[in-house]
């Protein structure tokens, strides 16, 4: 436990987080999720299990520290409903009211057909399956900036 | 980087900090310290290196996060001047305004005698190591709770 960091983000879940960099994606994926398989060909090739959580949950945690790139359009992205791509099932409406919370109400989830979600995800820095049995609880976030002055 | 995270809490150091738990002993060491020696005989065997600061700068993002533990009189330890123990250098001094400000103006610093202090340090969880050359640069902070409900 940490002050003012939310309880989700575990040691190894705020190591992956914080090694990130700009346009580097983290891929949060559901509990059916070929999970092993794609976090293996990422570059950390790290797994982070949450078992027992909501999707909507453990992205307002990753967003609560997570940067979100706006060099481009689309940084939010899910895996699109087979013959219904335009349609967001219950479990990414809840993502994707926790991106508005954390961003604004002008953010917005591109849709990814299935197998070019699992591509788009093998090339991602990292996996989180989180234990949410609902299908299509697939995203994939990318990293933005946090610009400074040194010290 | 992170959003709301200091940005010397670098992923290794992040994941040191979330890993301890209550009574685990943080030791920050300045650069003369024998930091490999005693890290190697802690719990995690964890050195962080972090070169070029002052240690005051590293002490206020590490209270940034860490809770301290209110169950004993003495968390916060410092190692005593070689002859001259009740003496508090500049650079304790330094650590000891950046406890008051995170923690209240209660906060102290009890002294340990050198040897004393490489014994307690090899029993802390994890050793990060501050380029900061300054003499009695070594403090040893232990983390307490942070309670709340499940979710």
């Amino acid at each position: 436990m940490l002050r003012g960091i939310d309880p989700l983000l575990s040691p190894d879940l705020l190591h992956l987080l914080a090694s990130m960099g700009h346009g580097d994606d983290l891929a949060l994926v559901d509990a059916n999720h070929p999970a092993e398989t794609i976090a293996g060909q990422t570059r950390s090739r790290h797994l982070i299990r949450l078992p027992g959580l909501a999707m909507g949950r453990v992205a307002r945690a990753v967003l609560s520290v997570l940067p979100i790139d706006d060099f481009e359009p689309d940084p939010l992205r899910r895996m699109e409903v087979v013959g219904n791509p335009g349609v967001l099932p219950t479990v990414q409406e809840e993502v994707l009211a926790e991106m508005r919370a954390a961003l604004g109400p002008a953010a917005r989830l591109a849709g990814i057909e299935r197998f070019a979600f699992y591509e788009a995800a093998k090339k991602s820095f990292g996996v989180v399956q989180i234990g949410d049995p609902r299908p299509y609880g697939c995203f994939l976030l990318r990293k933005g900036v946090i610009a400074g002055e040194p010290g």
